[in-house]
């Protein structure tokens, strides 16, 4: 038998690099970009955000850079306050900002459209991950929508998994009508019919 | 029995904050301070270094900020090329360069010393933690003088259960020679002969 291991002398504490940034966010100091959002401003650090998108990259970085000595004015369109806040966070933190249930189901897909957007893969999959919790008989058809629309595999497998069970199935197709399937989620009508004409009759 | 769990449909890859600010030290882009270095030049973001480290802070915008604007020309004294390049991906990637055997032995004494001198306990804990790896009957009271000069509890205590072996103990009493041992480590005599007096005279 080996000897028993006596416990290490030195304890590595885990990263806290996420952290030290996640405070450079917070105090503000030192930034060199202001966004504005909704009437809202946020102070950030260009080179933070531009290692982490390359899109921020081009934007802040590309053919208008300017002395890089100002700091530079950003509007935001088409993203709302509380999205933007998260996405900050995230490229300071590699972590979404706390969010209850209803405000995560809400943000969750604007995160989706924001990562597609600036070309964040990561928070992609973490958006479509926590995404995965909120599939239901209630949420499925518009999910799988969703999904197909936002390139979000992984998310479209879960809800085309949760209607693998032939009765729940028939039912989502009973209550939403094939005409309004049709009609509002065209693209994923093939994927539900073909489940539904797979399923055994007597089911 | 529950039934069985199916695969996850999305994995969240790791964190990648580590490697999107270490492209940005390779790359350089966005610098604003230059290190002088026995001659060898690095490019550096300020606000990570300050986010970073408290003594750089002060350092890079204490008193004398001046303009927020211009690349800054700082001069490091009494370290090496290789430790500061080392130090320098640690401030950004949270992890050690790869280092040979030999290599590590020689820097990583001298990156617990700048660790102590930036305020960075985590990469002295980080080095510490390292450093045990090389404790053994050759190096155990240079170690053991180290890590009383430089607050590494850890290794100390590494070093101390290494000498708990009696026959251990006693040999590298009697090469070293107690009068060695009292001129050019006075620190850790105490602690050594300690052990030596409490060790049973039949082991």
């Amino acid at each position: 038998m080996p000897p028993p291991q006596s416990p290490p002398t030195v304890v590595v504490p885990p990263s806290d690099l996420h952290r030290h940034l996640g405070g450079l966010l917070a105090t503000g100091e030192g930034a060199d970009v202001t966004f504005e959002v909704e009437g809202k401003t946020f102070a950030a650090h260009r080179w933070v955000l531009a290692a982490r998108s390359p899109v921020f990259r081009v934007a802040l970085f590309g053919a208008t850079t300017g002395g890089a000595d100002d700091v530079v004015r950003v509007n935001i369109d088409a993203m709302k306050v509380q999205d933007f806040e998260a996405l900050l966070h995230y490229m300071y933190t590699d972590s979404l900002p706390e969010m209850k249930g209803g405000e995560a189901a809400a943000m969750l897909p604007d995160l989706v459209a924001a990562a597609n957007r600036y070309k964040m893969e990561r928070l992609r999959l973490v958006c479509e991950h926590k995404l995965c919790e909120y599939v239901n008989g209630r949420t499925v058809v518009a999910m799988l929508a969703f999904a197909g629309e936002h390139q979000c595999n992984g998310l479209k497998e879960k809800c085309l998994r949760f209607l693998d069970d032939p009765v729940k199935l028939r039912e989502i197709v009973q209550a939403e009508g094939v005409e309004n399937l049709s009609k509002s989620y065209p693209s994923i009508l093939k994927d539900v019919i073909a489940k539904f004409v797979a399923t055994p009759v007597d089911s």
